[in-house]
């Protein structure tokens, strides 16, 4: 299996992820929020590039089936029902209902990852159940960290070093690329000590100083959720509820 | 000394580098050969980002006085007096003109630099230099890796972690940035052992597979060279040089 990691999303080809498994790492906090939303019965996500994209679906859908969330620069959009907490996408509020979702750097690298074979979303709360299906998968392997303001995030690059650390049982090949060899590292540095490692990202601190200790501290929940999010049609579902919809 | 460090150039604004000392990095092979040019007494070099612009330089310049170099994804420029090998910019070849430079991705990293306060080229040959200067100036501090092929790239993420290894005297502060953390902890990783760990580089490894090793052991000398190519009026130029200009 080849392995390619993006540090950023800023470039990412076609070819860089055609007929391959895509994994998308946001982790603070669009795809933690993703993953919590769909674990707790949501029927999908709509990620959307910006707030004409996300009115455009929603005229097309029932008034009650949906809800709008998301922010821009951390801040939830006016008018929006949901922000981008995770904490907020309870079972109660998202049950059942579609969620239209546009945030500011999960959502480009989510479209850049269309081309994708299998297209999953990666968080530190579903870490286990990727690297679970990349492996049964057995497709070549591209990694896309978000990043934060258009530059490489260490929570990103922590959790792709994690899947990598997994992937590898520990031990990384001669081969490994550049990218996937500076995350390995980084996870393998910062392990022992993961969550204060985390607690000291560029942005955790800045949500911490505005009012969001309670997300960070969910969000970098190792393995608490073994949920897949998957992407098909444009929407990201649960891969269980993708499988059924093959088969019937 | 608040110090920020990219690891791509994909992305950095105006806002990041203005009123800083910026470093721009790209070992293999561009800042490493500006280095090198004026080492051995090339008047200039002035980057360019493509042909078009190399040649309109050109014929404003009687022919005597300069050399057309670069290169496009790593092969000579067709008509172009040099290529991008460190190597071949003698003193003999280059001593006493000006080198109208093309590269894929050291000059867009230099071209976004411009509004920088202080712009210097670095790599492992001049790094202590480098290092030097940063201090001295007491400006806050923008590093810009250069990357390859739109990626992070090993050999630039760790030259710029042997310069904060030294500006921090081995001590990385609590409040570094994530970019500054992971080009620290990387350096901090392989220091003792850099050689072997620049010679596995992506970039490196492409290099040698394509006939230029003695290009790569050249550019992984740590501090042969203490020049400081330092940028004014589109052209990089010696630091002392510069000085001269001030006085006279």
């Amino acid at each position: 299996m080849k392995i390619e990691v993006f540090l950023t999303s800023s470039i990412v080809s076609e070819e860089d992820v055609k007929d391959r498994t895509v994994v998308v790492i946001d982790v603070l906090r669009a795809c933690s929020t993703i993953a919590t939303a769909l674990n707790n019965g949501a029927r999908s996500i709509v990620p959307v590039a910006d707030m004409a994209q996300a009115g455009k679906i929603a005229s097309n859908l029932d008034q009650q089936s949906y809800l709008l969330g998301g922010e821009r620069d951390g801040l939830k959009i006016e008018g929006y029902h949901l922000g981008n907490s995770p904490l907020e996408y309870t079972q109660k509020m998202v049950g059942g209902r579609t969620v239209i979702f546009n945030t500011t750097n999960g959502t480009v690298a989510i479209d850049q990852a269309r081309p994708a074979e299998h297209l999953l979303i990666g968080t530190f709360l579903n870490a286990g159940r990727v690297v679970e299906f990349i492996r049964e998968a057995g497709n070549d392997l591209t990694i896309i960290c978000a990043g934060w303001r258009n530059r490489v995030s260490l929570e990103d690059t922590l959790c792709a070093g994690l899947m990598l650390y997994r992937l590898w049982d520990g031990v990384e090949p001669e081969s490994a690329s550049d990218t996937a060899h500076i995350a390995f590292t980084q996870y393998d540095h910062d392990r022992e000590h993961l969550t204060a490692a985390l607690q000291r990202c560029n942005h955790a601190r800045w949500l911490s100083s505005n009012g969001h200790q309670d997300d960070v501290d969910y969000c970098l929940q190792l393995d608490a959720l073994p949920v897949l999010p998957y992407y098909r049609d444009s929407r990201l579902i649960l891969y269980e509820d993708e499988r059924v919809e093959i088969a019937s």
